[in-house]
Order: structure tokens, then C-alpha cells, then sequence
């Protein structure tokens, strides 16, 4: 089977660490252990969230003028060597080969999105950071009433511009690690762009691209539940389509959280896909055989 | 034909520049509109240097201990995903299809290089910086009576871990864009290591492990020169191994920048290769000619 597995950024940099060297590979040890017996014999890619990671990148930009800060696509880029290679070892260690590539997704720099910058990264600061201006396109909020932070537009996904190469690479037995953060964000012309994109979406994209038999998103709970949070919560088990759908108009699934994932499978399932998984990185070889996690068919 | 291509790294990011994106970028774009005829037609694969980015990485560790800084195989990893990036996007707006791998490099912790670490990295400083220790197998240390800087060991690359999905990318007919800054140091078994790998060395490697019909230093200036800056000074144009020993011997080439670069060819011809070249990136096309550049044959 060709599977693509998303991992969520905080499977890798934990909350509450400092995120060092040696504690992210042992969380990229510790995920690759879980995913161990789908690695083998199944074609997988990997994809990852940058969140903590972009964040940290954003602090040291500021912290000196002795060196230009680099803009967000760069970061984004310069987060997938750092995360792709912490993956990478992991998946060595095991005996597997693996590769990691750099992954660039097309978006249109019209997208709306760049009219309303809405995703938050990095820290939080007391008043906006003069030693970097917002670029063109981003801006410094309130969030939440926590601070100021870089608010940065997400547009959607068009094109993974190295699907044919992470193909290439399945085709010959690598697992690949690709499209970390969600991608670097580019026009067509091939220029980059001060976005984020949601890595979920761009998980879905390529999924479809590559023609996979299964997408799974890995996060830190065990499935897609209705009334999540309330008394009468209950966990979503084989779900098609169309009831997905109805449970996302009635507001069930989290803004960033659970409903861009809700979202991606569904998008999936429309595009010729035959199962979407959501379920927890213990849980995924019960997921595969239908006895846990949230599981979406057409 | 297959080629490899070893790019300097100040053919990305000039000296006496800022070493912003747009900069980098255009240096990148500059470059690769040298290369294009030769990109067009052949396999090749660009591996390139990262001395000057992986020196401001190194600033930036240290300029807030806000965040974990990472060790010297992480930064490569991220050098290597921002100037691949940089490349990626110019070769692209070529038309042509290009893919960055993250590429590892195995070498042998028990390598001498390890006792006595003799290439210095970063910049100069009037003490040692207190907020980052040296790591095992490093040390701060005077260069040339500037400063302090940091010595890293640089051990013989072994193997590139990546080799076999370059050849596979190469097949597929992408550029590709690997073996950045020489490669991340591992282990056999996986894990990173404190040094730097020789870029024209690993280079060499990789272009042996692939079977590569042409090897191509780019290099400042248009040849290998006998007595270089004296009177007498020659450029060497076709040059058997066998004499080329000999000039070695001679101490014809300096240490650090032209010598590698010898060596890295003779190593590649004493394992099959035909032809190694060392020339300016205007030259490239009459080198493969035969009328511009060093020619080092068997």
C-alpha cells in the first residue's frame, strides 16, 4: 500500500521542552518506533508540522543584527533539513532507507488569504519587534490578548512541485520525509512567498497526487469526536463521507485542530481517495485494522 | 552524460554582502544560468559549500539563550534545505525540474581528524563565547592571530548515505541538488557528529558511488596554477594524474583551496572516473570543450 502519514509538529518537539537537538531525535526515535511495521512493506511518506521549530528560527532572526534575518519560506526550508534529518536518522536507525526532501507548494499569490493574514507563529511579544519589519502580506496582532505576534496568510495548497520525485523515490523503496511545515510556499514562477500553509491541506494534495491508497493523521488524541470537550462526547469510529460532512456544518471539530484534518479527509475522499485515518501514533496499527482511531471511507 | 557539480560557497553568497535572501538568491540564479546549457541534456547533480551560511547559523546560536542552540550536524542539515532552496527555485525558473535531498554523510568517529580539529568555522571572536561550550571533539581556538574561532574536526568521508536516491532522482531526469556543505557527519549507525566534511572530497565520493562520467569543480578562479602568484606562474590546462602527483608533491597548490580540489580529482580518476575538471563558472562550456580550465585525465 502507498500510505502518506502527517505528523503533527508537537510529536516532535514536545511542549514544555527546550527543545534540543537530543530531545527531538528522541521523539523522531520514539514516532518512528510506532510507525516501525507500516514502514515496512507499505510505500510511506511522511509529513510533519514546523511550528515550535519555525518559532525558535523567528526568536533567533531578531536576536542580532550582525546577520539579515531570513524570511518565512526560507525558515520554512531551513525547518525541513533540521526536522527531515532528525526523521531521517530515526528512520536509519531502524534499517530502513530513507530520504528527505525539500518540498515547495504552489499557491496563488491572489489567494485571498493574503488579503487576511489569520495564522499566528512564532512568539508572542510585548509590543511588536522593530529589528524586522512584518513583509508585505503579514502584519503584527494582538492574539488572543496574550501579546503581539506575526500573523501570516495561509493560502491554499494548488500543486505539490515534488510529488513526481517523492514518487520516483517510493517507487525505489525509500521512506520519504517531505513537505515539512506544509510546504515552502511558492508562485508557479517558482518565487517564494511570506505564507505558512496548513500542513494538513497540503498532506491531502499530495495524497492525491501520488495516488495513495490511505492518508492517516497522526495527532495527540485518538479520534475525531462530536461534542468533544461535553458531557455527551463520544468518539467518531467508521464514518463516510456524508455524515462527515454534516458533523463539520454543525461545528463538532476545532478550528485548528481537528477541522482542517476533518477537512483534508474529506477533500481526500472527493479527489478518488479510499480511506482517511485520524487516530494517535499508539493507535496506528489498530487504526489500520479498524479497531480504533477515526476512520472516513467515500 | 552524468555530471557532478561542485559549487563554491561563495558562489552563493558573496563576499562583502549582507548574505540577505534576495542576495543569495540572485547569486544562485546568476549561476545556475551558467550552468543551464550543461543542465539541459546531461544527469547532473550540484553539491555546493555552506562556510559563510553555516557562520551566521553560529552567530545567531548564540545570541539568545532563549533558544536551544543546535549542534553543528543540525546546522548543516539546515544550511542545506535554505541554499537548496536558493537553488531549487533558480533552477526551476529554468524550466527545469530540480530536487534538494538532505544528504548524510558516514565517516569514522575513530578518524584522526577527531584529535585534532584543524578547520575553523564561524566568526572570529576577541574570547571563547561563554553561551555555547565547545562540543566534545571541538575547541575554540586563535586563527591567524584574528581571533578566537571555532576548530571542528573534518574527517574522510566514507560513504554518502544518499547516494542511491540521487541516482534515482538522476534517472527521473531531475537536477539534483545534494551533499550540501559536504555533507552532515554521521556514524554508521546514524548518529550526527561535531565536524565538517571536506566539500570537493565528499564530492569526489559521491561522484565515484554514482558512477559519474565528468567531474566539475567551480572554483574563483579559471584553473589550478603552478607557482601561483609568483612570476612564473602557469595555468595547467590537460594534465595526467601522474604529473599532477607530482605538482602535489611540489606543493604547487595551497592548502585549503586549490589542494582539495586536486586531491578530490585524483581520488575520483584512481576510482574510474575519466575526466575532472577545475575551472570559473563563465568557463564551464569551453571546459567541456577542452579549451578553458584544468583537465585532469587518467
Amino acid at each position: 500500500m502507498r500510505i502518506v502519514i502527517a505528523l503533527g509538529g508537537n510529536a516532535l518537539l514536545k511542549k514544555g521542552g527546550k527543545g534540543t537537538a537530543a530531545e527531538q531525535l528522541n521523539a523522531a526515535k520514539s514516532a518512528i518506533s510506532s510507525l516501525e511495521p507500516i514502514l515496512r512493506g507499505n510505500q510511506v511518506v511522511l509529513t510533519h508540522g514546523n511550528g515550535p521549530q519555525v518559532g525558535n528560527l523567528l526568536i533567533q532572526q531578531q536576536a542580532t543584527e550582525e546577520v539579515a534575518p531570513m524570511p518565512l519560506d526560507v525558515l520554512d526550508a531551513m525547518t525541513q533539513g533540521q526536522i527531515g534529518y532528525f526523521l531521517s536518522s530515526a528512520v536509519s536507525m531502524t534499517g530502513l532507507h530513507s530520504a528527505t526532501l525539500i518540498t515547495r507548494v504552489v499557491v496563488d499569490p491572489e489567494d485571498q488569504a493574503f488579503k487576511n493574514p489569520s495564522k499566528p507563529i512564532g512568539p508572542f511579544y510585548g509590543t511588536p519587534p522593530k529589528t524586522q519589519n512584518a513583509q508585505p502580506g503579514t502584519r503584527y496582532s494582538m492574539d488572543a490578548g496574550r501579546g503581539y505576534r506575526l500573523f501570516v496568510a495561509s493560502p491554499e495548497p494548488l500543486k505539490i512541485r515534488e510529488h513526481d520525485a517523492i514518487s520516483a523515490l517510493l517507487e525505489k523503496g525509500f521512506v520519504v520525509i517531505a513537505v515539512g511545515g506544509g510546504g515552502i510556499p511558492i508562485k508557479k514562477s517558482g518565487e517564494g512567498l511570506e505564507a505558512v500553509i496548513d500542513k494538513d491541506s497540503a498532506t491531502s494534495l499530495l495524497a492525491s497526487h501520488i495516488q495513495a491508497d490511505l492518508l492517516i493523521f497522526v495527532t495527540s488524541i485518538d479520534a475525531a469526536y462530536l461534542d468533544f470537550g461535553k458531557k455527551a462526547e463520544r468518539a467518531l469510529g467508521q464514518t463516510p463521507a456524508q455524515d462527515a460532512r454534516k458533523h463539520l456544518v454543525q461545528n463538532h471539530f476545532a478550528e485548528g485542530s481537528m477541522k482542517p484534518k476533518v477537512e483534508a479527509a474529506l477533500r481526500f475522499l472527493e479527489k478518488g481517495g479510499r480511506k482517511a485515518i485520524i487516530c494517535s501514533i499508539s493507535d496506528i496499527r489498530d487504526a489500520l485494522e479498524g479497531k480504533k482511531g477515526t476512520i472516513f471511507v467515500p
